[in-house]
């Protein structure tokens, strides 16, 4: 064991450190190793690291980079076959902090999935929720419980817990996107099952929006068969002409005089469900962010991890200590407590998810924004 | 006026035949007579009309005539000038069951607005919650607290408890349309304040659409300044185009073969607070329907009162015993528990608001769907 | 004014003075006549009583004293027999502004019940909440859906909507309590059902306390057979003893120095629903207070309607301009948004029902305390 | 297995095992160091054991002996000392499945904390959720925010986040009981925040009952003073007198003929939040079981984790596929969708604790009952 696992690393460097604090003696030494023969476990050498003062969170700030993801995702697609058993060409981001497991974030995945021309992952379904967001390219259908669902640039998509699913790749161009999940949540709470389903897709029809879309996405107005409280959003497909221009009349109104940017020149949206108001599945919260040129974003601290995505433009997260430039595609990983802002160098546009749902759902959110913390 | 006031009318004919029916004596008459200079009043002697075995309301199913209303609002026009004071052109339905008294039934209130060209009603805001339906015509602005709102035929408007509003025409033609309010159940309950405002709207802008639709007009999306849930909903307009647009969807998944209306050849939408998923507002339900031609709604009851407005098309009312031909304009009244149904001889678009949202609330809900009840 | 009908009163009357201060010609005259043959009611001459600035009740401030109450009574107890069709011994208080309707006030029920010995009132159930309130005697048992009750001083019994009751007295004397109920609520909005059940009691037996109790009546503890929130509370007696102890419980704590009390020497608590924490019935308000000799309230004004009764003592109620001198069993009905204050002469104990969960759930709930209101 | 860390054990052994059954290539091995130089990780070869058919939870069934326990807290009683900095002498159950961190299940701690004669453990506070049972002593108050709270055999005791909490104990005796918290779902999640408070409890005095209870363990009663919502249950003390006088109830009316238990001879309360009537803390849930003597629970399967420790009497847990006898003070742990079932020698008093709150609010629960699964 290299001490790569995650979250035993600072708890056992701490044990260490403690016992050797400790007025150690044979016959404490005998305690402990009694403690370990019954599968028990003193808190006061570790007390510390177990309840920092603050969150001290094994997963570490970390930039990657869409030129380097990109070309390994392609590489992927010339070697790896997709299909039954592996299910999905996707390619995970690990954080370096959490020992080599493939989760951004203690919560959260983040992957890049790549289908090539033609290709089909097939379908299955999870108690993991999930969605993908299209930094670039068009041409697959995610089929969801049945519905295709056209994936285009700058669309967020969603497959709640337990819907069946698979992508299908009509064209002749390979595609890539990125996958969002609470897989490592649902791993480290044991609440997962799984099923596989079709091999190929249940409908490969390639409309242009999805059914889910026309029963639902329209503003305020909610179908009549559909009236009861859905714990996941019912809309497929949040798409991106939408999310544009609901910035853009925040931007405007802004500039009209009125209160509607969350901060100056910084428009931002919520994809919510509309049964509930809420974030669009339980454990996923997902935004879309507008900065303008020269935007800089308060320093903030907040509980709970998220992810964030370059849609376009370039700017610099400050994050801790050092301060990363980012480009088109790029995924920064804000762990929790971490102090961060974000300076935008062009316009600059920003997906964002995170475990917020979690967090303020069992009451244990707080949010320190301070340009001097 | 002979006694015809709500509720108390069949209360105290109920009393009198009681009374006839009870064992009288002299000594009860004198007890009776007691009771009444004490202000006291006993149970036992009006029992069945206090607590009827199904509801038993006074108001009564009716149908007012857009022919008859809109050359009654013009003359009015002529007639009577709009300013502080009475505040509103706006002419009310008298459910010939009430007594007498502005209301459509017992919770609800409807009335024709009518705006001569150039005119100008001024701004106030109360605790009960209204809304306006445009059943044709344009270029009148409401201005919501502030927000001018373009009201177009098809459009549903809102102005929640205690927003200010005021309306004006900006044409050389009159317009009208329908106002909704909670009004009676504000006053029965004394629940109501009232303020004054500006004599004139406080912006005399027009613009196409109202700043409230720019920041929450996008299906899925709220913005980052407005998280909370709010009692009612913070859209000012909900417009034709999308209502339209989402009733076609719905017929037209049908045809696909999916489930997505609410019965064969019959869309519904619910308008609904973004916020919350809920109503738009805490004490009044609004829906569009739409009937293709030949469609029949199996009969029902359901408790609390409703309104319907025919927005286009021709179509038939069976409200208790009696059959309603109803075309374009026309207000239909549905009191609780009455059976009714509705046949659509063309295609039959319907507005619809109701007090359901204080039946759900308080927990009086139940409906019966039965054609041999 | 010898038209006392509610709610339809003030609103006439200021027809008529409306149609005095319009610019009354003979072709609007003509056109109001013409409005009334087609059941059209303006709203411009009737705006300012119809909208008030402020809430102004119909209904007034009123005292009943238990002296007059009681022997009334016990009269009726010696002339009317109970039994089926009358179902009820109750005699209601009228409150003197609602013209004669056996209301309190718009929303509330509240009667004296008086049972005779070995007399039993028999089963039936309504969609009317109703609850008991026993001031003095026992002897009698409630029977909700089966369950025997005993009622004794001090106790609050429920009967939520739709629950079978009916009540047998076992003892060689009478027995009196009073009712509340949400009776002209339900009558108001047509949301009444009623049915008739067993001409005995289900369940003749008289135990100390009920089966509900047994299984609910535990603090911070919920059977994991009713695990569901439910509308109403499955408590069927809160006990007085209970009641008291947690009164006497605040004002040990204030004389310790602990926040306890809701105002210096006022101690209270609100009965709930123990599946919610809110109101006990989805309609109805609970509360009982207890206030020590010398404490006076603020002076407030609250939206909505209320009734107290006194429990034990003797004090003042200031309601509006006038003070009322008040003892044991005596009723006192505030309306809405009236100013009111209460002054305790001895050690006084207050029980207050009110349709407070109508208020705040459709979001009409306001609040103004200030002496110099 | 010698790689006992959780979560990452069967990930990575998964991973091994999948690039063995992959068509390896040089190719692909040089890819997949290449994901490993960026800090990438692939799906495809891990696929399964991230999503297992069902919950696969490195967490195994066990269980801890009272009979070991309490004699190693006094061991450790008699060499460490508890003060500042270790904060607690608190010996946690580390899972033997894992891998040595001192976690019951993956999201929740159990410990036994021992105090000496005379000793006092500092106050402090933390966003960990935390509670107290016990299983045998008394003369040891818990200071929850300044309010003294006796501990005695049966009480369940809560320590909310955030709330300041120290203990004392006024006797000559130790004592002993468990403590419960959410800290490996806290330190997991990286939400926590800790902070020291007085050395010696604020308030030293030794009532019989808390001023929480004062205030709030009145059944269905709430004061004035406390109407919102709260996160957790502010009754710091559940008595061990009403707990058990619930489950005697329950089995008393199963008795009688009426539903009141939860399986015939098994009767069970869950302690709850009288503010919402839900949970007591935002990620724990509590409850009391009492099965009769020869009552055996049907085999189920509960997506999440909890902790039994048996109160009284002695039985039988089915785990999986192993029985184990147990008797007063047993700690035993059931991980995630383990079969397990319990079977009562002799009447048999059951305290459990679960992380129910986190799986239901986040809505992954699933429960599967069923003797042949």
């Amino acid at each position: 064991m290299t001490t790569t696992d995650q979250p035993t690393d600072h708890v056992s460097v701490t044990n260490t450190m403690a016992s050797e604090d400790s007025p150690e003696t044979d016959q404490l030494s005998r305690l402990y190793k009694h403690f370990e023969r019954e599968h028990l476990n003193p808190l006061w050498t570790q007390r510390d690291s177990l309840m920092p003062t603050t969150p001290a969170p094994s997963a570490v700030p970390f930039v990657w980079k869409w030129s380097t993801l990109y070309p390994l995702a392609q590489r992927a697609g010339d070697l790896v076959p997709v299909g039954r058993g592996g299910e999905r060409r996707a390619i995970a981001l690990a954080n370096p902090g959490l020992g080599g497991v493939p989760y951004a974030t203690p919560t959260l995945w983040a992957a890049i999935q790549y289908l090539g021309p033609k290709e089909t992952a097939p379908e299955h379904r999870h108690s993991q929720n999930a969605f993908r967001f299209v930094v670039e390219g068009e041409g697959v259908w995610t089929v969801v419980n049945g519905d295709p669902v056209a994936m285009r640039r700058g669309d967020f998509l969603l497959t709640p817990g337990w819907h069946f699913h698979g992508h299908h790749n009509e064209t002749d161009q390979p595609m890539a996107w990125i996958d969002g999940l609470d897989l490592p949540f649902v791993h480290y709470t044991d609440t997962g099952f799984f099923e596989f389903g079709s091999e190929c897709v249940t409908d490969g029809s390639t409309p242009d929006i999805s059914r889910s879309e026309r029963l639902w996405a329209h503003p305020g107005l909610r179908p009549l068969v559909g009236l009861d409280a859905k714990a996941s959003s019912p809309i497929a497909a949040y798409r991106w002409e939408r999310t544009d221009a609901a910035l853009r009349e925040q931007l405007a109104l802004q500039d009209e005089g009125f209160a509607a940017t969350t901060e100056p020149d910084h428009a931002a949206v919520r994809y919510t469900n509309p049964t509930t108001g809420g974030d669009v599945m339980p454990t996923i919260r997902a935004e879309f962010h507008r900065l303008r040129a020269g935007a800089l974003t308060p320093a903030r601290r907040t509980v709970g991890s998220a992810v964030y995505q370059v849609f376009d433009g370039s700017g610099r997260f400050r994050l801790g200590e050092h301060t990363h430039a980012v480009d088109k595609g790029d995924l920064i990983v804000v762990p929790s407590w971490v102090k961060w802002s974000i300076r935008a160098d062009t316009e600059l546009d920003l997906f964002m998810f995170s475990d917020a749902p979690i967090v303020e759902r069992l009451h244990f959110i707080r949010t320190l924004t301070t340009d001097g913390a």
